[in-house]
């Protein structure tokens, strides 16, 4: 196992499942992809999950507009999913890395304006102070327009969906910076009768 | 934090999210949770997941018949979620430890035959020598009657609901044997019009 980093060419992943709770599933997926600009990203989905890799932005950026672009129906959807960085045997293949760093889906997402719910969990991987990492993000999410509150296993965000994933990636990006291999665990959730607000 | 541990009655819990893709998923679930005997777990329910925390035995337990039951009505339902044990910061609150270890839903789930797909990953923590853990299980679970591959991230095991719940009780439990914190993320998918098989 090797700790070498390169800085901003690190390939990040995010292996997720969008759930839309309709019996309009497959459509609302496939026009959701319509809508997302894929090309930065190498993608591959089989019937259990979504793989996404590349630069961490262009992760991020695909996945948000996805669950957005999903979510704007109004039907229930949620997504779950895990983010992941630095892991040691992770090679360059699949990844598209030497492209231009510019969120390509950002404009048309600030066009939609959607709530959501999300629980999410992080995983500074191979240190012994690895809570302590955990607990410095827990404090951080306390600036950055969302509602963060402690649950089991998990701390809970709720706030416009672009503020969420804002929120999820600078906490990923900011462990990431410290630790070699992080993983974080996600799932949000729009649209659902059980929420009253 | 401290690494103490007391055998079987330590707390295990499990976060995780049930996707019925059908304008039926509330009451696909509502159905399911009649079904299920939850009488051992602590439960808690909002907007975005569900979770149930108690013994290791009955969290499994009732992790799988809740997802059996959605199953078998033949629609696509998924699971995604994120068993853990021995968080540094858990409390004994919120489980029901001292009651018997007998899984009581064994029988109903036994007599429920269902495929899935399910993609998996152990995260043992605070742990320098993790990645060992890690490939030690993978080689394990390829002799419980699943059929075990690799994805990005992620293991992917395919079979019966009920071998696929086992190899993933069994990871979990080995390596919660040699490491004091350890998560382990899923995602199971049933009924996919996307798998072939």
């Amino acid at each position: 196992m090797s700790n070498d980093r390169c800085g901003t060419s690190r390939i990040a992943g995010c292996q997720f499942t969008l759930f839309p709770m309709s019996d309009k599933f497959a459509d609302i997926i496939l026009r959701a992809l319509e809508e997302v600009d894929t090309s930065m990203v190498w993608k591959d989905t089989d019937d259990v999950s979504t793989c996404v890799r590349g630069d961490m932005v262009h992760v991020f950026d695909v996945t948000e507009a996805l669950f957005l672009h999903t979510a704007k129906t109004g039907e229930h959807v949620a997504m779950s999913g895990t983010f992941s960085i630095g892991c040691p045997r992770d090679t360059d293949a699949d990844s598209y890395m030497d492209e231009v760093v510019i969120p390509l889906n950002e404009t048309k997402s600030n066009a939609v304006s959607q709530k959501a719910g999300c629980k999410f969990s992080l995983y500074p991987m191979g240190r012994e102070d690895y809570m302590d990492a955990i607990y410095e993000q827990i404090d951080l999410s306390k600036h950055r327009n969302v509602e963060v509150s402690a649950v089991h296993y998990a701390t809970r965000l709720d706030g416009d969906v672009k503020d969420v994933f804002r929120a999820l990636q600078q906490s990923f990006d900011r462990v990431q910076e410290k630790v070699s291999h992080v993983t974080m665990t996600f799932t949000i959730s729009a649209n659902s009768p059980s929420n009253n607000d």
